[in-house]
């Protein structure tokens, strides 16, 4: 498949970074990763939450959907632009390679059409953005039979299988739109469907199938597994079995209708489809057992690699070759991170930035405030794995301040990153080092909180563009232009080590707080007090 | 005592309210308590929280002073400009009285004068705020021996003396400045202390006594209990003895210098002193057993008759005679509730009043929002007396908004008031109506809200000025124009009965979030788990 490549200088790859409001595409050229030209394109229908396009009635809560139009305009002229903006030649590209939110999932026919195309009106035949959260009681369901039965794959997910994810939401289709399940020839994440996009053939990656699909050992969950749950759920995995292709294998070549769209020569490598979060490991040079990547923006992703195998609680997955060949790639997150301070912010008085409040904040001394919070306005899909969790803010009195409020909120999602990590290693899987790549990057007085949180030092990736880069990556690996990911992560990947280091003192004034936080985590997350579900169910039967 | 006068139309008292911030002088006539002309005069050093006047060198932490001067500046501004308001004949004017923030206490020499005025330097020299919380370690150790050696009277208190009350402050100042306490020949309340100013003589309350001085069956807290808490504290009481005046009595005539103060006549009857939430149950006629007023505005305070006397755990206190003679009247409160959401709403976008977010608020429906709070963020003097609770919030999400947030603070202060409400009657002492008096009366939202969390008509007092018109009904009565309080409260109050009543739907609804809130009230106030003590002590060592 692979092909000899100049790295001498002038060849160059482009990565396409999918993310939840809009597509970006990054130039990099091949022999050291520099970035040369970038562009951005924002989704036409953006996130699709209260109603079909063109249609008046209202979408069920937590839905989120997307128009799969949107992404293909991405192509069309992210791409372009990103290579006008490099003033490179386009001859010089000698491969694409893209990654997706994920599980972001479509219903499409044996040819790959959307279902959205032929259905526009059925909310069901739209793809499924990740944080699309209404088959819950679909997921609460195979959850509870997967420990009934005591099928092995539930250990891999944590202990629980997410909302979020291919077999929740396609069991939702089947019982509340069996027309459309019926319909669906192919369950695909949007990230396979991109490539199908780009080389004209389906093929399915390893990462999603396996966090995402409930692909383990070589087998998807049992059919009498799938029928105990619905019987005419039975042969569910015939709409989602294929091939697995390894990352930063090639997945074909470019097709002339997608040469077309972005300008590309046609025929060169196209990459296997792969995850913004997974991408980013290999882009921030840290793949190495025990160095654990956070990728920070909305929310939180966490990527390691493991030389060996092991059950954490809570943990997202653990997926062999779920970042990079031969390692098993654990995935951990935080549903609510930047998103719970945008939150905040935005009730507040226009003075009160994001920047101003974080220069105040960072003038306390550790508990100066006096305030707890739990990070759970997005739900927890951390070690609780619940979506249905909700934020908590206790200690404060009419002397709290904005800025207080603030700095209880980046600490609540410093001490959750603390109990994911904490979770690896008394599981035995250690972390050696906190790599974070994303948006929040920028926060100097958030990265602090996070190195005296976690008292630890905190190293940071290169490039502000991270997903993009990794993706870059695994297309000059699909190009032959290395021999594998990690020699192109070396080459092309960039990181700074220990940019943030703890504070001793600091570090130590957090243990308290961090226990108070463990203690409230437990009470409200663990069902000794129940009343975060019970308010919810209140709230959703409130407004019926 | 009392003298004949006109009540048929022509003659008119004054009442003097002294609140946190200002002092207001309403004038009334007498034959129908019409208000015909009123006055407002602003305290001009408000509350002394940071530094003492003309001094640089901050206060501690939870300190609340006042200037005596800024009182008799009341007397000197307000009641003349509210003569000239009413445009009557100051000759006319056949009583005065006030009523007082209280426990407010300030120590002088024996012939009255503060002692701020001999030692200005020295803070605690001044007079304590009701809200200077600072004596909670003080008010523990007099809880913590009271209930050792079993003594009676902390029952009357609810289990607990507050940290706002005369021993507690006291004690505070003999252990921080003994000095100063040595040379506190009489430790008064301001109540006391401003009748002081307009007779020219000491007089003591029996309200003041009982509610804030633990007087109780014709005894004041033993010298042996004083002796065992601080030796030097044994002889406390000779700081406050003295024969105890019934309310609505008279102290004594108008001093010829008060008289020039005011602007009344020299020698009219001045009534003994009184506390503004008590006389609000006369101003609002509902000095019947079981007739609750609530005087709401920055906190609410709670007071009513009792026909018999019970012990209410956390009540404020039971005092015979304390609102009107021949009942016992019983005090209880919380010590947060338009605060709370000033303190909210000052922290928010320009245009989210409290009025606009009422507005969104009462278009919810009860539960829509998925919020609990507890509304401690100025701590609880309800019935778990503690000061040193802090506010929860608990189940925001990212589609939580502001209007949101502050329907449920004010859900929360309307559980606090049901919690109240059922302690009493838990205790055998039926609560047949609830009245609110103050400022927060202008929320119809928030009024709606309390007849369906407590699920019972609330009555409405018939003057914007509940305490003042109080004042004046205690002056009318010391003039001898009427009998006693209840017949000048028959023929001077105002209330209007069910102006607002429950909706059975949302009534029904609140019992299940009134049965969350009663758990994270015990979870949080009673130890279950100390965080919010912990957090604050966290906070006040950080600040050290």
């Amino acid at each position: 498949m692979t092909e000899s490549i100049d790295v001498s200088g002038n060849t160059y790859v482009v990565g396409v970074d999918y993310g939840t409001l809009s597509g970006r595409a990054l130039v990099v050229r091949v022999s050291d990763g520099a970035e040369v030209g970038t562009a951005v394109h924002p989704y036409r229908h953006a996130v699709i939450e209260r109603s079909l396009p063109g249609d008046d009635k209202p979408l069920p809560p937590d839905w989120a959907l997307q128009h799969p139009s949107d992404w293909v305009e991405v192509l069309q002229t992210a791409v372009p632009a990103a290579i006008a903006d490099a003033g490179i030649d386009p001859a010089s590209v000698v491969g694409i390679a893209t990654d997706f939110t994920a599980c972001t999932v479509l219903p499409t026919t044996a040819d790959g059409t959307p279902l959205s195309e032929i259905h526009p009106d059925r909310p069901h035949a739209w793809p499924k953005l990740w944080k699309h959260h209404a088959a819950q009681p679909q997921a609460d369901r195979i959850n509870a039979l997967a420990h009934e039965r005591g099928e092995g794959w539930i250990h891999r997910y944590g202990g629980k299988i997410s909302s979020e994810w291919e077999f929740a939401k396609g069991l939702q289709v089947l019982e509340e739109d069996p027309e459309i399940y019926a319909a669906t020839a192919r369950w695909i994440e949007a990230a396979d469907w991109i490539i199908w996009q780009l080389t004209g053939v389906e093929t399915r990656n390893q990462c999603t199938a396996g966090y995402k699909g409930i692909y383990q050992d070589g087998h998807w969950p049992s059919r009498e597994y799938l029928a105990a749950l619905n019987e005419d759920f039975a042969d569910f995995v015939a709409k989602i079995e294929h091939p697995l292709s390894p990352l930063g294998g090639r997945a074909g070549g470019l097709t002339a209708q997608a040469a077309g769209w972005t300008g590309l020569p046609e025929g060169i490598a196209v990459a296997v489809g792969n995850v913004d979060a997974h991408v980013t490991a290999p882009a921030a040079k840290s793949i190495a057992p025990g160095q654990m990547v956070a990728i920070m923006g909305t929310s939180t992703c966490h990527v390691m690699n493991g030389a060996r195998l092991a059950e954490v609680p809570g943990m997202c997955g653990v997926v062999d070759g779920g970042i990079v060949a031969g390692l098993y790639g654990y995935e951990a997150g935080q549903s609510g991170v930047g998103d719970i301070f945008a939150w905040y912010v935005d009730s507040l008085s226009d003075e009160l930035t994001h920047e101003h409040l974080s220069e105040l904040a960072a003038q306390q001394p550790v508990g100066g405030h006096g305030l707890i919070a739990l990070d759970w306005h997005n739900g927890n899909r951390s070690v609780l794995v619940d979506h249905e969790l909700s934020g908590v803010l206790i200690g404060t009195t009419l002397a709290t301040r904005p800025e207080d409020i603030y700095r209880a909120l980046v600490e609540a999602t410093a001490f959750g990153t603390k109990v994911i990590i904490d979770a690896f290693e008394e599981s035995g899987i250690p972390v050696d080092e906190f790599v974070v790549a994303g948006g929040l990057l920028k926060n100097r007085f958030l990265m602090q909180v996070y190195a005296d949180v976690t008292n630890r030092p905190i190293s940071v990736i290169g490039s502000e563009q991270g997903p993009a880069l990794g993706s870059a990556i695994h297309a000059a690996v699909a190009a032959g232009a290395y021999p594998d990911v990690p020699a192109a992560a070396d080459a092309m990947g960039r990181v700074e080590r220990a940019v943030y280091t703890p504070d001793p003192q600091r570090a130590k004034a957090y243990e308290a707080l961090y226990a108070e936080y463990r203690t409230l985590h437990d009470y409200f997350g663990r069902g000794e007090n129940d009343v975060l579900h019970r308010l919810r169910r209140i709230r959703n039967e409130a407004h019926r």
